[in-house]
């Protein structure tokens, strides 16, 4: 479906401990649904290994390919946080210590400030800083690519901070309409719907529970007069099967 | 780090819901740790949406690189249900109703069977299927892609089957050590056991609690052997910064 006029985005979720299932990912989520509310269109997520060569190689596809993109993981301390430096080698920029972030990480250290805790200023070259309100060490960005810690509290307050800053789009709108009914019962129904409004992006999703099948269909759309038409066609569609339609889900 | 003699696998999630954000997306987290059981190495996750030329060119790259590829969603009865014709594409195969897969959705819908159902028998020419207990839709293979659905219940049960019928490696054990101490306070030692032990993949991962950093050390390895060394040089690495060091997650 067309959803034009707005910003595109990639999420390059960064962590051996999300593909070997150690770790639930829990950051896209929360990225998906910040852009989508300020009109940006989340295109494609990506989760990739600690690895240099595919950090740098993903990177750079996607930096290309849309508007903005966001990573998670892999900028703290430790050996196996390489992200900082495969950016930089992604711009082929050198890889410095960022004076602002140095002095950062010595006002929140003091004495406990050591060597391993200074790699956390390491950036390329001409880094903007993203604030860390949790534990200090910056996120930061590189033209469009925006660089975030991994733990969820500072990744949320580091993205938080920077949504305002994004040229965003026209706000997507949705509706939500569901019922217990199998998705396939209404499925052509639905499509016909599809099928007369191209600008509307419709999508069934089906649900089981307790055995019961039910189905929410959640229509998208910047112009909110095409949306209610389409709400009330769904809702109708659904009434042919049911008289327990609800708006929402169920 | 080399984890040598594992078959590789991606895993493609297909879902505009997931992008938008409505959907936290709950598969990719069972499929790693069922692959990671089997000593199967997911290498890459991929997130993408319900646009056929995406997941046409997506299917193809992953499936030239990896010995396995599971996709999840996209395989229902509705419009919106692109997955199907998109894997038949990508392999160059007609897009035929499944003599098998009919004749499950005609057993189990009898006389409710609809055009809209039957549809879901529709595959590449000579798919083989994957059962669904929950609902009765079958997902299916072409070569190495398995093709699952979106709804968790039904991803899992077909996924349950399909593993043990899949070549895996060597098991990769993993052992967790945790303590409340901040990880860039360890990161320099556990670098160190690193260097030396190049065969265990080593992850470093910290967390924040009521204010409190803690950190867990993930060592991963085939050799239960070399395993058990690095665990006791991560247990004294922590030791020398509290007493309080704990074999498994904090």
């Amino acid at each position: 479906m067309p959803l034009d006029n707005h910003p595109t985005a990639s999420m390059i979720v960064i962590g051996n401990e999300i593909l070997s299932g150690r770790t639930q990912e829990a950051n896209l989520n929360y990225i998906a649904k910040g852009l989508t509310a300020n009109g940006i269109k989340l295109a494609e997520g990506r989760i990739i290994a600690d690895i240099e060569d595919e950090i740098v190689a993903t990177v750079n596809h996607c930096r290309a390919r849309y508007d903005y993109v966001f990573t998670s993981g892999g900028i703290g301390p430790t050996h196996d946080d390489i992200t900082a430096a495969a950016i930089a080698r992604a711009f082929g920029k050198a890889f410095i210590s960022h004076p602002e972030a140095e002095s950062i990480l010595r006002d929140y250290y003091g004495d406990a400030l050591t060597e391993a805790r200074l790699r956390m200023a390491l950036m390329p070259e001409d880094a903007v800083l993203i604030p860390n309100p949790v534990s200090s060490a910056p996120g930061f960005s590189v033209e469009n690519v925006y660089v975030l810690a991994g733990v969820p509290s500072i990744m949320q307050a580091m993205f938080d901070w920077l949504l305002p800053q994004l040229k965003g789009g026209d706000v997507i709108h949705s509706t939500t309409i569901s019922a217990q009914v199998p998705e396939s019962r209404v499925a052509d129904a639905v499509a016909a719907i599809q099928q007369r409004f191209a600008e509307v992006d419709i999508g069934s999703y089906p649900q089981i529970k307790n055995g019961t099948f039910g189905v929410s269909i959640v229509a998208r759309c910047s112009d909110t007069d095409l949306l209610g038409q389409v709400a009330d066609e769904i809702t109708l569609a659904l009434q042919d099967h049911t008289d327990q339609v609800k708006v929402g889900e169920l």
